[in-house]
């Protein structure tokens, strides 16, 4: 395992997009140092990381997507010298997040248009498009109900930041989401997936907050760049499991710790999905990703 | 604060009944140790202290009912010398507490009958009346997953009290309830209180099981003796809230952490509630528990 590919598989901290970005970033430095000295030597270099890169997270999509989007600008480049090259690449990864970050962007706003000004939001998980929402509704009112979202404290790190940011944040455990839910006007949440049948896959207790807003009656928007989406339906989707270690329990004989990462959230229990592109009230409506796109 | 009183009201680790005969036992034996010279003087002490253990923990339903019905008990014992009164009331506190625990015992047969051999049984919090009917059902191919229960890891402390007995015991966090319910034959919790309304007052997440339990049409059973009823009703419920301390997050300026200790599970809800009576499958049948009752 190179050290890119050990960064971003052992990263938690970051939510899937920036990870992404940050993916990009280190496969253009690697085009910067590498040692290749053709234009043949350095493309399929770089893709067999681009490949090692995606397959150390396979269910996060914005990997998938973004990282597969710069191969496919990669291939589109003129045959030339190696540091022509390098030029270019430092340019179109610059490019591609970029666009990435204006994406996140675009649906902070609509997102915050969607929920209006005075509102408690709630949400679970840390998500940097989640983040970017608040900061956008920062002065109008705005205050924040954050779910500790077991294990590792993402949370914390997340109420953190909005506080920071002057938001007055509560932060409960993932257990009493069912006690907190009904006191906000709106849940709003990132994804760190989007599947193909307008599915939302993103850290565990998703599912949980979603049926709790039900019960209420409070909308459950998901707020996504298009770029998390992927063709896989729910039946197929993959769902990553990390280490006990992180629930720092002590293992015991008899008992199995179980760490899944990530649940499904079906779409009857989305009330919009908030994309760069618009908000959809129906997941068929959904604009799908392709790589190619630009 | 008697240091009876300070026992109680501080403890985090019995379930509701256990801590209720705990009362029971502290009450004795302030009988035994009492410098009272008087039948007057003893009884007037004893009532005190019962009703400051009962304020200790004015939402635990057990503790109300099994100490009003020993302060019952008491107030028919005949005018007698103190060494009697003494040993009679030894003898009443021994009776009631065996009372208590043969209810537990004919609950968690009936449950474990419910649901029957060869089954994975789901539960959340630590529940003395769950713990006795997997023992019921040891050895049938039983096995067990269990939730966390945040903050004081109850959970934790289940699994190993099942793991010990010999049941395979899965341990997740609350948050990955809605990954687990589907595999499960039943859902089984205990309650702190139930409801004049037959909803169920018990540890913060409880609500989260019931509604991840009915979306994936999973049975989702309350055992719980009749001593845990009160006539209050939902919207008069009181919630206890702890010190957010016990969630072990550094504090920060900004944030409000909190740490409310039970949620509410409304009636539809619940599948059916098992009592030493009988097993109830509408709230409306339940028989009402009554303090002069034997």
């Amino acid at each position: 395992m190179t050290d890119e590919v050990r960064i971003i598989a052992e990263d938690r901290e970051h939510g899937a997009s920036e990870l992404a970005r940050c993916a990009l970033t280190l496969l253009a430095e690697r085009a910067q140092t590498s040692s290749a000295a053709t234009y043949a030597d350095l493309i399929t270099e770089l893709n067999i990381l681009a490949e090692d890169l995606r397959q150390s997270r396979p269910s996060m999509a914005p990997l998938q997507n973004l990282v597969g989007r710069w191969q496919s600008l990669l291939s589109g480049l003129p045959q030339d010298e190696v540091a022509s090259l390098r030029s270019k690449i430092r340019v179109l990864t610059q490019q591609l997040q970029d666009h990435s970050r204006q994406a996140v962007t675009a649906v902070a706003q609509q997102a915050a248009e969607l929920v209006g000004i005075n509102a408690t939001i709630m949400t679970h998980s840390l998500s940097s498009t989640v983040v970017a929402a608040f900061k956008v509704l920062k002065g109008q009112d705005v205050n924040a109900i954050v779910t500790e979202s077991r294990p590792l404290q993402e949370g914390y790190k997340l109420a953190k930041q909005l506080s920071e940011s002057g938001i007055p944040t509560t932060l409960i455990t993932d257990a009493q989401m069912g006690l907190f839910v009904g006191k906000a006007k709106a849940v709003l949440v990132g994804a760190d997936t989007l599947l193909g049948d307008g599915a939302v896959l993103n850290k565990a207790g998703t599912l949980l907050l979603a049926l709790a807003a039900r019960h209420y009656n409070i909308p459950f928007y998901v707020a996504s760049e298009t770029f998390k989406q992927v063709p896989t339906l729910t039946a197929q989707a993959h769902l990553e499991e990390e280490t006990p270690k992180e629930l720092t329990l002590e293992p015991l004989p008899g008992i199995t710790i179980r760490n899944i990462y990530f649940d499904i959230t079906p779409p009857d229990l989305v009330s919009a999905y908030i994309t760069e592109k618009g908000i959809y009230y129906q997941p068929d409506r959904l604009p799908f990703f392709t790589v190619g796109e630009c």
